[in-house]
């Protein structure tokens, strides 16, 4: 790609957001995907899978902050996380910023984006890869999760593409079934769910599929700069509803206890509490209650 | 513009949004600005002002519960209400919607968006242009609020571009001097304060220059699709530091009696009371206190 040309994302066919790219970095087909990563003039370096961006070093800290402290503080007392995708790592260093983390298994089936991360976004994921917790397998997440053993993690966090291409058997009853059964008795499992704005039947239809597996199902909001489009949902699937509910006293305590208190740009025990009310254009695509 | 062209929104030189059109509606070059309208597939119909994304059928709702409910049900008895530019009439008959408000201004200096919102965006506006308390002046605001009396109005909403071209005068010091002075006792000014990631300046800029005149000086966010770029401030100042924290219950109440309840597809009690929490990465653009 020439130097100073537009880069157009294609995530939708008749709108989206466009980056003037100052020099291209990398340009891979891997088995699973077109893998680009660029400089940017305005969000620092980018990563496009199949056209789609996927993180930005300018803004990446709003997504992965709110897909990694929501669940672990809300759960309270998560030792082993599950991360499936998320092969830039920005979601790994999250989860072992806490303290009280114990082992954290990322699954991220296409190796190039690892190696390409690592090369050329390494501030994404810092020294996670080399954390003794941290156990990084290039494999298929959906194989991963069938053989876990039953309640081996209390956390589990999704960080895939949108529900078409390569991600979309992260979407299925039988992912959903297999990871409630990995899950320990108070487990979360949370998940990209979309830009309600543009794509309103990906948060209902995940929904629910998830119904089927977990009893408590919701959603809480972001507003990511780069995933244009107003608030993104991260889905919720939780055992117990309690999780949802924990008020922002607690939530501070346990963020003062794992070492993320004042860490965060984007997360606060206050944001935390508030991205669970859903403004009723998004909460509409929930599915109706029992 | 041909059927099925893109049109790039211009607002950063280097990265930003664009749109398909299915059909240009108007394009006008009126005293002030350059004013297109056309029909996307995504969006509706949309308003740009000199290459501005201003609003969209589809998203409008967002941006104006937002600007025109939260300062009025914080206030909780305002009466009288400014409104500076929204020459698409969405302010207007949002605040009319409220029962308590007896009489709303709306000050517009380019006649040509009223005139145009009106023959191609007439659903934006609905029957607020006929109400008997509104009275719509195709005036310069600045000149407006100089010659105002001392506390005629309880609420001032500036629905400006952004403090570019001929936005610009509404962020001066002479002009929020004007309307802490036209302002009564309880009153509030909320103004657009651009996306701080893209705009950091502009939110830190504007609120050293609202803090010379009022007291109480914040921001509170709002994720609107088209304004690409993550959260959107809006610029709070008001006299009475109480009206930022009224609890979520009173406003629930307040809404209820102002027959806004259940009218909205974007502001809810809870998300007025959370808007006002901002990321650390916003937060640090206010000047510090005191």
């Amino acid at each position: 790609m020439p130097t100073d040309s537009w880069v157009n994302e294609t995530l939708y066919p008749e709108w989206g957001q466009r980056f003037m790219v100052k020099r291209e970095l990398a340009r891979v087909q891997s088995d699973f995907q077109d893998i680009m990563i660029f400089e940017s003039y305005t969000h620092g370096r980018v990563l496009m899978l199949d056209g789609v961006v996927q993180i930005t070093e300018a803004d990446e800290f709003v997504y992965q902050e709110m897909l990694a402290h929501v669940p672990l503080l809300a759960h309270g007392d998560a030792k082993r996380v599950l991360i499936i995708g998320a092969g830039d790592g920005g979601v790994l260093k999250r989860v072992l910023q806490h303290r009280n983390v114990e082992k954290a298994v990322m699954v991220e089936i296409d190796g190039e984006v690892i190696r390409l991360a690592k090369e050329f976004m390494p501030s994404i994921a810092g020294d996670a890869w080399n954390d003794p917790r941290a156990e990084v397998l290039v494999a298929d997440g959906i194989d991963y999760v069938r053989k876990a053993a039953d309640g081996s993690f209390d956390v589990v966090i999704v960080d895939s593409t949108d529900p078409i291409g390569v991600g979309e058997v992260l979407f299925t009853d039988e992912f959903y079934a297999n990871v409630a059964r990995l899950l320990s008795e108070k487990g979360v499992i949370v998940n990209q769910g979309g830009v309600p704005a543009m794509q309103a039947d990906e948060l209902h239809d995940t929904s629910v599929r998830r119904a089927k597996s977990f009893s408590d199902i919701s959603a809480y909001v972001v507003a990511v700069p780069t995933y244009v489009g107003g608030f993104m949902t991260l889905g919720w699937s939780a055992k117990d509803a309690s999780l949802r509910a924990v008020d922002t006293a607690t939530i501070r305590a346990r963020a003062e206890a794992a070492g993320i208190l004042g860490q965060t740009q984007y997360w606060t025990p206050e944001i935390h509490t508030g991205s669970f009310n859903l403004p009723p254009y998004i909460a509409k695509h929930l599915p109706a209650k029992g």
